[in-house]
């Protein structure tokens, strides 16, 4: 299949350190290069790949700071992947979100948009209703069940090479935290268990310049003689951060809707403990792969039970649901429906005024909620 | 005519404070709907306007920083102006820059974009050149020298209200500021000219989120005692503070394209101190409503000159050029020959010839100023 992959222009592809996005599109654009497609990267022009490269700036985004219209390369993008080049494609597989809806509708060759992030926001509500027709996927259920009304194909979970990280049999001695320092990401609770458990607890996070004001005003939790700040690590040394740990930790505070940090972790043979929440609850098998807690009290308590979990069961779930061949065989299939459905033109009347219905309701709800 | 008003969405239309993109579209948006135009005016819904709004978001993206998904109201702004409704209207005037670029050039409306930005930097020069057929306008004739080989219509000067601000007969004792703080728009320059011609200056100037770090930066200034940092000012408050000033100080670093704030001290009859740089250069008539200079020697000199301009002929000549009635009449001439040329559909093939041939050149010599 001739395949367009977009990706955001805010990392590179892969990108240099963390970066879930762009990381995922990588991983996926060279497996399906390594099965023969004949696949193009529109993505900022330090990326890295065997795909065909269409950059529509030279840098990555968060790697030039100093460009004053970020706009004008996102102008670009979407002219190019879903205009002037789009007829190149059997597909366009989208990762850029809501960005690329309004050209995406006005494509002539199919598009399927991958949703990485939560939908559970009051401002999603009125562009899903207009964009409820665009075919799009969901990286977990829990993500999909957010906003259940729309034009979902399937759900993908995300997908890692095999060979990436490898097994760690040990025992670690330190909790890991492991992502972005923002509100809501649990790195407070994540301290407070460290010092409950008397464990030493290391954080490998980014802080993105949004953030900023935030990290500042937590920086003083890391001076703990328990904790250790490591900053933003590349994946040859997220490899023994995550193997070396004694468990992930992840008492997030909202929704995640994907965890792509403790599909690493298990990759790693890592165990697990996270809250009861989002995308969360679909990877970790509990009681075999890890705990699911409903608060700190309860996650202090069961950190003790972490060595009666088999680290080879850990690597053995990563190994059976989230290597990247399981990821580009589910997204095969769904671009193969996406080119037979648009020859077909045989979409669903019905299904498509049921939708509409429930997207007005939802919306009337969600004016209701903003109002109040 | 049937006109949309497409604003962004950072602020509401007027802003509450400072915002000189959606001011001028207010202005302009008001002023049809008295000629009795059928406006429609898409923009953040806590906009305030005799025209109908459509709003893509409850309120202003500057006033909801907690939204966390701002990309949302965007798109539908997008779908929306230049898509559903798009067949409504006789003409679409954007004001929303690059962003609305795309949609704009599959729009079967004929969509007009004014352009308020600085057009110097290197990641604009592939954009152009890409949508080098869309029409569009610039605010002085300087900013469309930065990319002179684009669709240019016409250069519209900013016009505001004529009992917007009032004459201010007499000579004031400060020097004033009004703005943004943010590097390179001369706020370090106004303080040191206050302290070599021992002047108090007064600082009336919005810091963005992204210029929080210069602003810490620069904070200690403001402690010289010539120095009163009077934050965000409405424009009630502006006409008094504007008015009562010796002189608008404006030792510009780079190439502002338009000036507001310069046609609204001229509006309150005071005179103007400033680089002779952009679109600046174009506003202030030298030795008549204020001096150009291209140092801040220079400027220090000048300081003791401003008694002899008359306050008088500033005012007129803000009547005489930057009303806003000159301004709705410029633009209304653009909006018909928009649609009878859409209407003729006689595009001149030997200039869109020469358009793609002077921007592929030009971004080789930008590629290679980038290499360099």
């Amino acid at each position: 299949m001739k395949i367009a992959q977009v990706a955001p222009l805010r990392e590179s592809v892969p990108p240099r350190r963390h970066g879930g996005t762009e990381r995922i599109v990588s991983y996926l654009t060279e497996a399906l290069v390594r099965l023969g497609h004949d696949v193009t990267l529109f993505a900022a022009g330090d990326s890295s790949t065997s795909a065909s490269l269409s950059a529509a700036c030279s840098a990555s985004l968060r790697s030039t700071p100093r460009m004053l219209c970020p706009d004008a390369p996102v102008s670009l993008l979407l002219e190019r992947a879903f205009g002037t080049h789009a007829e190149n494609f059997d597909l366009i597989h989208s990762h850029i979100d809501l960005l690329g809806f309004p050209l995406a509708s006005r494509c002539r060759t199919p598009v399927l948009t991958t949703l990485y992030d939560r939908l559970d926001l009051p401002e999603l509500v009125p562009v899903f209703q207009q964009f409820s027709e665009l075919p799009v996927v969901s990286v977990s259920e829990s993500q999909r069940g957010q906003i259940p009304w729309i034009n979902w194909q399937g759900t993908i979970p995300h997908g890692l090479p095999g060979d990436l990280y490898s097994m760690h049999p040990n025992l670690g001695r330190y909790l890991a935290f492991l992502g972005r320092i923002s509100p809501g990401r649990g790195l407070e609770q994540t301290i407070e268990l460290a010092k409950r458990t008397d464990m030493p607890v290391r954080i490998a996070a980014k802080v993105d310049a949004a953030d900023r004001h935030y990290f500042e005003h937590i920086a003083p939790l890391f001076e703990h003689p328990l904790v250790e700040y490591v900053g933003e690590i590349t994946d040859d040394e997220k490899g023994d951060f995550l193997g070396e740990a004694y468990a992930l930790i992840c008492p997030y505070d909202w929704s995640e809707p994907s965890g792509l940090a403790l599909i690493e972790a298990l990759a790693c043979g890592t165990p697990i403990l996270a809250y009861r929440r989002g995308g969360v609850s679909e990877i970790v098998n509990h009681g075999f792969t890890g705990y699911l807690c409903d608060n700190l009290e309860e996650m202090a308590h069961t950190v003790a039970w972490v060595p009666n979990l088999d680290r080879r069961r850990c690597r053995l779930a990563f190994e059976e649901r989230f290597t990247v061949e399981r990821m580009v065989q589910d997204y095969l299939l769904l671009y193969q429906r996406s080119v037979h459905r648009e020859n077909d033109q045989s979409a669903d009347p019905e299904h498509r005024v049921m939708r509409q219905l429930v997207g007005s309701v939802t919306t009337e709800v969600a004016r209701t909620v903003e109002a109040a």
